[in-house]
């Protein structure tokens, strides 16, 4: 089985280059690193089965956040993970192409249910055998993104062979203008979102299917009943709402990210695509770069398949953002 | 598709019988209705993906919890059912028997599945032809319990034929004398295990399956990565090692227990069965008193297949049971 690397590897990096949590800077994830402010959450919400109330309250408000129109469905999921496992069952077994590179759990699914996996650049590239696509849209790492007419087309073709696009938009919440959720329930078109990655609580385990009713009863007969957490959807719901707290939550997170773009201009270091959650950067040395800001007690994402390529999470606050930059410098120092 | 009436069903009895949820004692759960004591979860269980070593921390604590030796393996699941959606697809399709009558999820996700299921009341009724068997046991609703011995022939046999038997323990922590997880590791057996029930936590979605290695590597392979929230792992990993905390909680429970049955004594309702967590009583005109009891605002079960039964939960504390008392003579005046 392909092994895979997973962000938090924070454990691995300790056991090989020392020292405690406390002491590392983990800029392994995509996750912002300000949890959105939890609300107290009632005793009966963690005491209760999470019921149909709660859950049609947190989709509803899903919907409105997403701007998804009453004609699809949506499918609430303990994690977009949860739903990358069961995609593969929505047809039968053929061939699916993932836009790469991107992160690895779709191909993983997509083997794990016995379907074959190709891989391609280009959206324009994917081959007419291929009954389903997988688009990250920005993407991860790079940030690439496809504009709305090309996906759109794509669906319909994909459809129209018996299969279906999966627009995987784990990171568009500070992108909205590049969210194709507007268009969901048309058929062949199923989108992904994530609530973990932006609103900084990827321990909550949270994601939604936006597609067809169809496709969502699907999922839902295979997630079976109470599959979120009531604390998750009831957080959930909160945010989605609190449209003043999430107008102040969406600036700190644009500073955050320019915080990072700065201390990575004053490293040197290029920044060649990322998205508001995270910044990826090209450099000759990339992999030895890795282990010595891992001598520094930062941690990074490296990707065997470019090894000159580094992504940087984002540092949480000025404070923090300047231990990068001196770190980075001690880094670059030790080279 | 069969309609099941799932627990949690206040709002639907609101609908009918009026009432806000606070004029409601909601008996209608075998949940605790004391949640165990919540240990403040840091801020980066909430911020960062569940890692590796939180989730062997818990799996830790739950081994050495339920009794599970080393040559069983261990799945932590978001809830019970997260398993019973995917255990089906442990065998190639064939004849499930589930002991009845009990909770109708197990029968519903082996019929999605493409199984076929029978019934029988005893496991010597169990047919040769059956490849899976179910017990739930303690059993929900009437409390039967079935001993080791009958348990461990029976998933050898099954094994045998190439299938296994789950043995469903969602409510054996207040009867650990029931349980048989330290035989978990043989061929041919699945034991679950509810996190929820016991911990009055139903909210948090936590469930554990025992059994093979190999079992567990395909379970977890189908659950993917992250399946559990950070929080129910850390909450579940403080509970499951506080053992101070967990005699008091289980001498409350007693105590809890004993104030329903005293309650049900004194209306005169004859207890047929149960477990620490619900009594089942039988009633003549058990549905007629399902509806009085809903007028006084008590939400019971009742049991389509049963007409006589009704299944009381546990009142929090002294002055609920009071209530109770007094809503049961209530709702018997107005008959």
């Amino acid at each position: 089985m392909m092994q895979i690397e997973h962000g938090g590897a924070l454990d691995r990096a300790m056991m090989r280059f020392g020292g405690k949590p406390e002491d590392w800077m983990d800029l392994s994830t995509g996750i912002n690193p300000e949890l959105f402010p939890l609300s107290a959450i009632p005793p009966e919400i963690w005491n209760r089965l999470p019921d149909q109330k709660l859950l049609d309250t947190t989709v509803n408000a899903a919907r409105q956040y997403y701007g998804v129109e009453r004609d699809a469905g949506i499918v609430a999921a303990p994690g977009t993970q949860a739903l990358i496992q069961i995609l593969p069952q929505l047809a039968a077994v053929g061939e699916a192409v993932i836009i790469s590179p991107t992160y690895q759990e779709h191909e993983l699914s997509f083997k794990q249910a016995g379907w074959s996996v190709s891989h391609c650049q280009d959206v324009k590239e994917i081959s007419q055998s291929a009954k389903v696509a997988v688009v990250v849209n920005p993407n991860n790492p790079d940030g690439r993104i496809v504009e709305a007419k090309i996906l759109l087309d794509l669906a319909e073709e994909l459809h129209a062979r018996g299969g279906f696009l999966i627009v995987d938009e784990a990171f568009s919440d500070p992108h909205p203008e590049t969210s194709i959720a507007s268009h969901a329930g048309m058929d062949g078109l199923i989108i992904l979102k994530s609530f973990g990655k932006f609103f900084g609580l990827g321990g909550l385990r949270l994601g939604f299917a936006l597609t067809t009713h169809a496709n969502a009863e699907r999922l839902k007969t295979r997630l079976g009943p109470w599959a979120v957490s009531g604390p998750a959807l009831f957080i959930a719901a909160n945010a989605f709402s609190d449209s003043r707290s999430l107008a102040d939550y969406r600036s700190r997170l644009t500073f955050r990210r320019k915080m990072l773009a700065d201390v990575l201009v004053e490293a040197k270091l290029c920044e060649i695509g990322g998205t508001s959650l995270f910044s990826l950067v090209k450099f000759d040395q990339a992999t030895a770069l890795y282990d010595k800001l891992c001598e520094q007690h930062v941690l990074t994402r490296k990707f065997a398949y470019a090894p000159q390529w580094l992504r940087f999470g984002l540092p949480l606050d000025a404070k923090a953002a300047d231990v990068l930059s001196k770190r980075i410098a001690k880094a670059f120092a030790a080279n």
